[in-house]
């Protein structure tokens, strides 16, 4: 049995308190949180705290809370030697007070407070100095169904970038497709089989693989047709700069 | 029963086809190709033919070829006033010989040969002159498990530049991400629930609402980082270039 002290209390925190609630092998002994009122749902389940002087003993000690808190809370815990964890995509491992033994526990997925998630399907991208704590986050990934990754803090960083571009950067992808299609009275929702079976295509073969369309096939006649149609000049730029950069990833003159 | 002649042998037509023979109220009378050869696996189920003037009457024509094709095939049939449609996402519904009665029937979806396809996922992009031809249109679309959008030549231009945005340039996100991972020696593997799970977020709320990352924070501190750490110039460019756009989205002010 791996007993684990959470805390936090934000959306990373409450799914894993979750999780770790439903897997035979971990115990939540303590939740804390600076504002005990975020905790009081769960005052019959587990015991809540909101101070740090009260922690009991545990086999790790894993701080889900805001990037900026992550080195101040560790530094403030009132023990050393013990097994301390963050959960955070961007921030050092070094940033954990160095009285500590230390690692990194990131769930690497978009959580949303209200909506349910399968932990399954979460890959855990972990980091220990010392053998003993790597397995230990093994075993713990493992015990609530999850993948897990040894990515360092260095590849971790860079991790969080391309997150960015699969995330974010594909997001506003969808947001300017949604913009075209309320631009011409087009339902948005005849793109959204296009936008899932786009997602499903990579889980099977590489995105190079996978690419279709005017810029990889060089028809220049229908990109010079696009660019005209498009009178939004972000758009356009958009369309510019991703067209060259297809056309450069396969080989292509540039426009 | 909707009598149907299909006419080209690619992707379109093979998924066309498959679905056509599956449906109860739908019977391809007839399947057209210049080089029979394409066609003859399929010579025990239907009638096949390389010569246009073979073409037996139907309640609906479809031509599924390439799209500089359509204009000649559709001249070329030997007969008039009989309705035809082609299956194009770019082609005018006027590039259809006028001594027929034209519609379009465009099934918005990326299609691989092999892959099998799920029409009742599939949006139908229909298009039509006259009432009758849009009704069974509908008819077809409904027999074959497909929602139906009733899309215009105008709007199917725009539609067609939104697909780019939503497919192509999405999946040169995915393409960037994977040239990240693999610079770093981190498995592609660690980032393929995140990209699905951004195109099914987007399927139940707004692209606008489903944005998060530093720029749709503001967050100027991370996205300086991120640029600092992006050395591919083409990477870097895209970055501050969507970045930009998600600010500008969001109502922040630019880099």
């Amino acid at each position: 049995m791996i007993s684990v002290v959470l805390l936090g209390a934000g959306n990373v925190a409450t799914h894993l308190y979750n999780v770790f609630q439903d897997a035979k092998h971990i115990t939540v002994t303590q939740w804390y949180n600076r504002h005990l009122s975020k905790l009081t749902t769960y005052k019959n389940e587990v015991e809540i705290t909101d101070n740090l002087e009260d922690l009991n003993p545990a086999d790790i000690y894993i701080l889900a809370v805001s990037d900026d808190a992550i080195s101040n809370v560790s530094k403030a815990l009132p023990f050393q030697d013990r097994f301390v964890v963050h959960t955070s995509g961007t921030v050092s491992l070094y940033d954990i007070n160095d009285k500590h033994s230390r690692g990194v526990f990131y769930p690497l997925q978009t959580f949303t407070k209200d909506a349910e998630i399968d932990f399954s399907t979460i890959p855990l991208c972990i980091e220990a100095l010392k053998n003993p704590d790597l397995k230990l986050l093994k075993t713990l990934s493992e015990s609530i169904g999850s993948k897990h990754y040894k990515i360092s803090t260095e590849q971790r960083k860079r991790l969080h970038v391309a997150a960015v571009f699969a995330n974010n950067f594909t997001n506003q992808m969808y947001r300017i497709t949604h913009e075209i299609t309320e631009e011409n009275q087009i339902e948005f929702e005849v793109l959204k089989p296009l936008i899932l079976e786009t997602a499903k295509k990579i889980q099977k073969m590489t995105p190079y693989m996978a690419q279709t369309g005017p810029a990889v096939r060089g028809d220049k006649k229908t990109i010079k047709k696009h660019l005209k149609l498009i009178k939004n000049p972000q758009h356009k730029a958009i369309y510019e700069l991703l067209t060259n950069a297809i056309l450069e990833t396969h080989g292509r003159k540039k426009l």
